[in-house]
C-alpha cells in the first residue's frame, strides 16, 4: 500500500481512503503495523477537530442521544465521526455500534462516519487503534470526533485520555444514585449530560441534575475550567432539547481552553500518556509469541507444582527471553 | 551472606535470622535481590500456616481488632505474625503497622512478630516483598500469618492473592451502606466481619451483618466454599468478644479447603498469579535504568511537542533498549 498516497487521498477528506485506512489500522499483521505507524506520522498535524469522549451504561439512551447530537451537528453544517471503544466487543461478537440501524439518520447522513470498535482481545489494542483511528478522522478533516464508550473496566479513562471533553451521559434516577458513579469517574468528567429530561421523567431528571450540580461542587477545582465548570445539563435527545445548548457550552469551554492554553497541554499530557503506553505494551508483547507462552507455561507449571519459586522461576524465563 | 545457614537459622524459628531476613528481602540492592532469591528456594516448602488476608478502611478498628485476635491465638499457643501491605506508606512516611504501640500488647508477646509495610513507591514492589516475608514467617514456624491492608487503589487484591482466607473487617452502619463496599471485594471476601459489635453500635452492627449475610446470598456460589460460606459475623474486638468463634469458623472453612484439594488448589493459582506478575514486573523494569529513563523522558518530550507520533517514537525506544 502507498502510505504517502493515501494520507493525501485522507487529508483531501476522501471517505473510501478513510475506511482503508482503519482497516489498516485494526489490522494486527506486523507488516500493516508498520504501515499504519507511517500512516500516524504523515497526517501527523492535520485536521482540527474536537475530540470528545461519552460514556453512558447501557440505558442511558446513548445511541439515541449520538444520534439526536450527531444530526445536529451535521445540520448546522459539521462533520462528524463517531468511533467507539468496547473492550467487550469480541466477546459478543458484535460491538456496541455494529447495529447501524440504531442510528439509521446519522449514519446515511454524508457527513457523518461511524466505524464500530476494533474486535480486540486486549483493551490496550483497542485502546491503540481507536486512538490512531482519531486521528485519521481528525485528519481527514471532520469537525468533531465524537468516541463512545460502554464503560466496561478502565475504557473510561481509555476514553478520556483520547479525548478533549470527556462527557458522562446519565439517566434521571432516584436520590440516592449517585453512588452509581464511581468518584474516579466524576473527576474526569468535564460535563455531565442527565438525559431523557422529557415527559414522565422530567421532574426526576431536574433532581438529578441538581444532585450532580451539587456533587461536581464539591470536587476539587482544576486549572483547565472555567468558572461553572464542570456542569451538570439537561438534554432530551428523543425530544431533541438542550442539545444546541449542549454543544455551546462544549464550544465555549473548548475555545476557553484553547485561549489558556489547556488545550494543547491536555493533548501533550495524553501524547505522553500513550507513548508510555506503547512502551509499556511493546514490552510485554514479548511475551505473546509461541515460544514465550509455551516457556511461560511450563515455568509457571514448576511454580504450580512447588518445584521452583515465583522469583527464581521469573528471573531465569527472562534470561531466556534475553538470550 | 551465608544464605545455607541462614535459612537454616530461620526454619529452626530464630527471630533474629527471621528478622535479618525481611530485611535482605526489603533490599532493593541487584545482589540481595539474587540472595532473597536464594533464601526463597531454601525455605520453600518449609511451615505449614493459615494465611490470613485482613482489609478494612481506617475507622473499622483494625489495629484493635489484631491487637486481640492476635492476643488470643497467642494465648492458644499458637505463634502469630502480622505483616502489612501498605503502598501508601512511602509517601506518609511511616506505615500502617509502623506504630507498634497501636498493638501494644501483642508488639511485647514473644509469640508474636509485627513487621510494618516495606517502603515502596510501587505496589509491585511492596507485593513481592510482603509475599517473600510471608513465605520466610511461614518457614519460621508461624502458624498464623495476617496480611494488613488498608485497601487502597489495588491492594486488596494483592493481600486476597498471597492469603488462604480474605477477611474483610466492616464497621456497623447505616442501612444504605452497602454501597460502601465494592462488589469486587466482596467476592473476593471469604469471611467478613463486623466489628465494634458492642454498647450503642450493637443494633447497627446486627443490622448491618444482616445486611451482608443476604448480600453474600446474592453472590455466585465459589466451589471453594462449603454450604453456608462466604459469611458474616459480629465481633467486638474491644470487649474481645466472637474472636473465637470467628477462628473456629477459619479453621472449619480451611480444614474443609484442605480435605477438598481447594486449600492447595488456590496456592498453586496464587504461585501461578506471582509469577506472572513477577515476569511482567521484570520485563516493565527495564524501564527503570538510568539510560532507560532519560531515552524515555526524551522520546515523550518529542512525542508532547508533536515530532514524533507516540506509535513510532514507542518502536524507536523499544530498538534501542534491545540494542
Amino acid at each position: 500500500m502507498d502510505i504517502a498516497q493515501l494520507s493525501d487521498r485522507i487529508i483531501k477528506g476522501d471517505r473510501r481512503a478513510l475506511s482503508r485506512a482503519i482497516t489498516l489500522i485494526e489490522s494486527g499483521r506486523a507488516d500493516h503495523r508498520l504501515q499504519a505507524g507511517e500512516l500516524m506520522e504523515a497526517v501527523k498535524g492535520h485536521g482540527e477537530a474536537i475530540r470528545i469522549g461519552l460514556s453512558g451504561t447501557p440505558g442511558v439512551g446513548k445511541s439515541t442521544f449520538i444520534e439526536a447530537f450527531g444530526s445536529m451537528l451535521t445540520a448546522q453544517g459539521l462533520r462528524v465521526a463517531v468511533l467507539a471503544v468496547d473492550p467487550s466487543s469480541t466477546r459478543s461478537g458484535g460491538s456496541i455500534l455494529g447495529d447501524k440501524t440504531r442510528m439509521e439518520k446519522l449514519s446515511r447522513d454524508p457527513n457523518a462516519f461511524i466505524r464500530p470498535s476494533p474486535s480486540q482481545s486486549h483493551l490496550g489494542g483497542v485502546a491503540r487503534r481507536t486512538r490512531e483511528a482519531v486521528s485519521v478522522c481528525e485528519a481527514a478533516g471532520f469537525d468533531v470526533v465524537l468516541i463512545e464508550t460502554v464503560g466496561v473496566g478502565q475504557s473510561e479513562t481509555v476514553v478520556a485520555e483520547m479525548s478533549d471533553l470527556f462527557i458522562l451521559l446519565l439517566a434521571p434516577a432516584g436520590g440516592d444514585e449517585l453512588q452509581g458513579v464511581k468518584r474516579g469517574i466524576m473527576e474526569m468528567a468535564d460535563m455531565i449530560l442527565v438525559n431523557k429530561a422529557d415527559g414522565d421523567l422530567k421532574a426526576a431528571a431536574t433532581r438529578t441534575c441538581s444532585d450532580y450540580t451539587g456533587a461536581l461542587r464539591l470536587l476539587r477545582k482544576r486549572p483547565q475550567d472555567p468558572e461553572g465548570f464542570p456542569k451538570a445539563m439537561m438534554v432530551s435527545a428523543q425530544q431533541e432539547e438542550g442539545l444546541k445548548s449542549a454543544w455551546e457550552e462544549m464550544t465555549a469551554l473548548t475555545e476557553w481552553r484553547r485561549e489558556n492554553g489547556h488545550f494543547a497541554a491536555r493533548r501533550e499530557a495524553q501524547a505522553r500518556y500513550w507513548f508510555n503506553e506503547e512502551v509499556k505494551q511493546g514490552l510485554l508483547a514479548q511475551l505473546e509469541t509461541p515460544e514465550a507462552k509455551a516457556a511461560l507455561e511450563q515455568a509457571a507449571e514448576d511454580v504450580a507444582e512447588g518445584r521452583a519459586t515465583p522469583t527464581n522461576a521469573a528471573r531465569e524465563l527472562l534470561e531466556r527471553l534475553k538470550g
